[in-house]
């Protein structure tokens, strides 16, 4: 049992969900809780996910909670017969369930606000609460969250659908896991990209080995490396103190290859304030990638500010008539050339009469590869004023994975492009 | 205890991996295994996830295997010293492990055919086998996978990146699965766009109730619906014909809802071939899309048979300039509104000389939404040889959900179109 100070509190990710254990959706969930839990400093030995079946879950909540401090359940807490989550854990925990007139009244005010207006029988049982539980109010649906205790330990019960558990965990189990933990917890992200993972770990593998408080460890993403820095201490104040020194020897290190130190700032969000901050223009003239590069862009905040159009020139054809790449550069050199692109991305600015152009050609395959060729080779060039940086990469992967590649390089080439001119 | 013909068997999911319990990964794998558990007819009530700790690796196999007649782990077969899914898995099953001179030229053949030539020490391990497991060649990479067998139960011990346990899976996992299963299970895909899943449910309820083999499930992707039948039979032939009638009856009630009855045929492919059928051109006009649309197009097996180019058109004067646009219908009706898509599609299919051309405008939010055009409206047309349909929607959810939503209504409206032109 965990004592305050005593040691690391163990926590326990539960899901129900027929829908998980048939395969009919990802269990992302798991993934959410399992990072935010070990944020906040809680060790995580296991995850379980069972179906709704009384016997099945009783088995799987007693053994959870006989192991870990704390017990997270995710799901079953719907209006049907099916949903026993609740009764199960009010079972497990020797609680039982009376009605909760704070909830009531909320489902009630839920409904008022739907399109529906009446509020069909079954949803009276969300009203029912075990008896001591606390009570997580959902903004999002009509399943509250609960918390039950019994000596020390916690059982969580969290309702399935990420858009009503992930405010609920954010706003109210954060801060009661906070309450129990004898520290606080406060951790920042570094954003890379235009490097890998294993030369950022060499880079850092002094840091990841001496510290302690803060911890450091890298997630790879798409093109980017993720840096996590998490700090324990007894306030937010003295965290916020522990990272600052990790943060500025990080910006020492890797200089530009940082991109953020935003934990909800994209790639595309990072390149689109840069060019507003300029008041740029920018545009794009995709072959393989077809459209996705400038999708991304547009994805970003306030990219309506700087990009007003793009092209998409699949065929020579139409690198020819929409960007005005000479016929005879197209024949000489191919399509997927460093010559191509950097007439594509020349001619897109002035077409577009952009400020920059970023342009790309490759092979995505999986067919028409060759020895001189081979399927994953790209050309991505950036044209900024008139001056055209180009740079080739060679891909692994699916037709697929080789697209979102390219689009990460190039808004990452886009990037540094900007910030070269401005130095 | 299993026995042929005597009930379904039980299958249960082990996943042994900290980049799972920490949250760096999504187990996809699961959703993976799970769908595919499920299609063969196994029935799966229970999934862990565990770390590489022997003493929490031990109890949960041995859990696993005492309450199911298959157990599936996935993850831990590597060549670090951390790997330990093998050993546990050997002394859990009570076998010994041994050198496996055909796993061992395996590893050598692997390491001659890469960029690294020598083989590092701790591969070896990789050549250990449990005495008695068979093994299954694993062809992209050096993890073999592996079947324990005792008294009817079995152990199957898959590598953990997907690119290997997929294949392996497919392969080999399969015919060994089915090899124990007193029937064949075989099931077809029926692909849906541009009708909801609850819509799909209710017309196919009485099918649903009354059938027991073959069983319908549904699944709801972005936009479309997918039905999945299964038979079981004697052999595939006659698991087939007790399909036939099903297909044919779900063909007679949805009629050009279904894309398609294959099951890796996805909507753009769809479209592209009815495309590459006619000989016909398409182009795209996306504004609030900015690309996704010629993205997806263009993930399209031979999509550079039929679309060489396409405009993004994220602000009033590309709109115009590219896709002549009339400035009077952008100022009486704004950018968002059924004449402005009309005249891009128009314009989109004259600019690129194309038989037809897909146009999108729409209000993706998170801002600029009014009572009169909310956050979520979209409006795409498609002109076809002239002749111009234009279809409004209104989409809920984030911005990125409402593209995507729109770009899945864009490829159906394509479909559809085509298909009415040629009846």
């Amino acid at each position: 049992m965990y004592r305050k100070g005593d040691r690391t509190m163990i926590a326990e990710l539960v899901f129900v969900g027929t829908e998980i254990l048939l395969g009919n959706i990802v269990n992302t969930n798991g993934a959410f809780l399992a990072e935010k839990c070990a944020e906040l400093g809680l060790s995580c030995y296991y995850q379980t996910v069972v179906g709704d079946n009384e016997e099945r879950m009783k088995e799987t909540l007693k053994q959870a909670i006989s192991r870990s401090d704390i017990v997270i359940v995710c799901g079953g807490l719907g209006p049907t017969p099916d949903d026993l989550t609740k009764e199960v854990a009010a079972q497990v925990m020797g609680m039982e369930l009376q009605e909760d007139l704070h909830t009531k009244e909320r489902i009630e005010e839920y409904f008022r606000n739907s399109q529906w207006k009446e509020i069909p029988d079954s949803n009276w049982k969300q009203a029912l609460v075990p008896k001591g539980a606390l009570v997580l109010d959902n903004s999002n649906g009509t399943a509250p969250g609960l918390v039950l205790e019994e000596k020390k330990k916690s059982m969580i019960l969290l309702p399935g659908p990420p858009n009503e558990m992930i405010p609920l965990f954010m706003e109210q189990v954060i801060p009661y896991l906070g309450k129990k933990q004898p520290e606080v917890i406060y951790s920042k992200m570094v954003k890379l990209a235009g490097i890998g993972e294993s030369q950022v770990a060499e880079r850092i593998q002094d840091l990841i080995e001496k510290q302690t408080n803060p911890t450091l460890a890298t997630y790879a993403k798409t093109g980017e490396v993720h840096l996590r820095i998490t700090a324990k201490a007894k306030n937010k104040k003295a965290a916020k103190k522990l990272l600052k020194p990790i943060v500025k020897e990080l910006k020492a290190r890797f200089g530009n290859a940082i991109y953020t130190t935003k934990e909800n700032i994209t790639l595309e969000d990072a390149v689109v304030k840069l060019l507003r901050k300029r008041k740029w223009k920018v545009t794009t003239a995709e072959s393989c990638t077809g459209g996705l590069l400038a999708g991304r862009l547009i994805n970003a905040a306030g990219a309506s500010k700087v990009i007003q159009q793009g092209y998409i020139t699949y065929s020579n054809k139409a690198k020819r008539n929409l960007l005005g790449v000479e016929k005879i550069t197209l024949e000489q050199y191919t399509a997927v050339s460093d010559q191509v692109v950097y007439e594509m991305a020349e001619g897109g600015a002035k077409a577009a009469n952009a400020d920059v152009c970023i342009a790309i050609t490759g092979l995505a395959g999986p067919d028409g590869g060759s020895e001189a060729i081979p399927v994953g080779t790209v050309y991505i060039g950036c044209c900024l004023h008139g001056a055209v940086k180009v740079e080739q990469y060679q891909f692994k992967g699916n037709r697929q994975k080789i697209r979102d590649y390219a689009v990460v390089r190039a808004l990452n080439l886009l990037r540094l492009c900007i910030l070269e001119e401005s130095e």
